[in-house]
């Protein structure tokens, strides 16, 4: 069965059509944007967000080209450059969507399209193949994952790791390894109650929901759940020397699993090459207010007047046991060397 | 002003009133208790927590030998160990309710009082005096820990240290000293967010709403709230060789202020003389389905079959600067001289 979390960004004729992950699965609700600049102001609204936003950034550069078809080939030009700034913009951590815009618009100007209808079918073209090597990446990266973790693993693992996840399941599945899952609910938005958990279960993956800070006690292996063997999460963002810029709670769980000798292994497709330290990275703070409520509703006291949500943290590399990407396996100082291995010897 | 949760049980004529902190603030609503087994099935189902059921089991004894009065004197001293088992058995982490309970049956042994109504009279003397111990240790623990924070430090607290955190405010101000909070939330129950930030806020306190997993962030320095100072938490339990044992994610906390070197101070009135090590407390394992909710309200998936949730967890002496006790500030590993020092020269 395809989890419903895996198809969850459609082009239709009438625009964009995201699913909903404010409140998904308790509802099931479509957000239609209607141009690409609706698309931006969905990611940023975190209609979407993990892999979403770059499954939504891709749609959104189609959508772009498509609405241009039948005007002059240079206002379909401009249009989609500023859409691609729009989509680059919507939020500053991630940068899978800056990226395919950046390859997007590279393919343009390599192929120099004579109208505007080559041009929409370049960026259809383009955008297929950059989100088809997203998928393949992450089936890759969870090839690679599946074999750090032996068969009957117990995994802790916190947010929602999206593409990576899926595709860490279904290539242990094939590799013949089941493993058991904990999952950190991941407060405010509660993307693992939500989204991870939601997620196994459709997998047929057995799992057991913690809140997130009792992720330190199960990595102490003072829990019933008995022994972690690995705490495993995505990463927005991995800096040139090894840092992990993941949604906040990473670090937490990273230096409780130090601490008590647990690997931490991060994924990420690659190493950002403009990022060559933690300080080169905007960490997204978003509304304060996300913590007083949970799911739309009040949850705090109603004195309570300010909460604070940085949406990531940053784990230095010392907290981190080995950094996986798609040319391999990297303890987290020499992630840097990825750009120098060429993807076809990997 | 005093803080509503500093009078959260009330003795009436018609039993034992306890403040409902499940719904606090949201809801003020007050629980009626008309026998001390009633009382001990409140603290078994969180009606009240922290202090709570302190106070609570104090009133439950007397209630026990007041409804004994029109009776023969060996039901009513009976009745009252009986009582007392009852209060002492519902929850098994935390010890002042099992500890006040002893002083009161040992305080009857050494009366023998001839009547019921001198032992009614011999329990209301002797509960009063052990919730003015217990409400002047906890202003010693406030005077103590307030010499350890300067004037305008930065504290970050996680759950509800109840009379130990009204202690610590009331002496710092008495001292000239105002502190920034930073609060944890404290899934599942979210004590910090209804229960530690009202009382914050009805007491003039500046605090700023966090998640739990966002703590460590914050002791690391990363945040926008700035450095924080320290780490401040109460213990329901410290053993002699001065493990900390407190709400699930004390660990987490400590674990990553440790990483940071912020120091981490542990509240208790005293170390446990019956536990030598953290082995020799039970761990309370509450209802997994408690993580799946929020405030009563489902927010995982619905696919999701299993939670777990451990109410406290251990700090090992390593993650641990300072214990406070009513005797003085101990090193973790020293606080087992606690009991070699006579109160008096405290």
């Amino acid at each position: 069965m395809r989890p419903v979390l895996d198809d969850s960004v459609r082009l239709t004729d009438e625009g964009v059509r995201i699913l909903d992950r404010r409140v998904f699965p308790g509802r099931q609700e479509w957000v239609l944007a209607r141009s690409a600049g609706e698309v931006a102001t969905a990611i940023r609204g975190m209609v979407t967000q993990s892999s979403g936003p770059f499954y939504a950034g891709l749609a959104g550069l189609r959508l772009s080209a498509r609405l241009h078809r039948g005007g002059p080939l240079a206002t379909a030009l401009t249009a989609l450059a500023d859409d691609g700034q729009l989509l680059t913009a919507a939020r500053p951590t991630n940068n899978h969507v800056r990226d395919a815009v950046r390859e997007v618009l590279a393919a343009v100007a390599a192929a120099g399209p004579g109208t505007p209808e080559e041009l929409a079918e370049l960026v259809e073209a383009e955008t297929a193949r950059l989100e088809a090597a997203y998928r393949g990446g992450s089936a890759e990266l969870g090839r690679l994952t599946a074999g750090l973790l032996p068969d009957g693993a117990r995994v802790l693992t916190h947010c929602w790791m999206d593409a990576y996840l899926i595709g860490l399941v279904q290539e242990a599945s094939r590799a013949g390894r089941q493993y058991e899952w904990v999952v950190t609910e991941t407060r405010p938005y509660l993307q693992g109650a939500r989204l991870t958990a939601h997620t196994l279960a459709e997998m047929g993956q057995s799992l057991t929901l913690v809140t997130d800070s009792t992720a330190a006690a199960v990595l102490a292996g003072q829990s019933a759940l008995g022994r972690v063997d690995a705490l495993v999460t995505a990463a927005d963002r991995v800096t040139m020397d090894g840092h992990v810029i993941n949604k906040v709670g990473t670090l937490a769980h990273a230096v409780a699993a130090t601490a008590f000798d647990v690997p931490f292994f991060a994924l990420v497709l690659a190493p950002d090459p403009t990022a060559a330290t933690a300080s080169d990275v905007v960490i997204e703070e978003r509304d304060g207010a996300e913590v007083l409520s949970t799911l739309g509703e009040r949850t705090a006291s109603p004195l309570v007047e300010r909460g604070y949500y940085p949406a990531f943290d940053v784990t230095p590399p010392r907290f981190v046991r080995r950094i996986v990407t798609d040319r391999g396996v990297f303890e987290p100082t020499r992630v840097g060397e990825y750009h120098s291995i060429s993807k076809e010897l990997a």
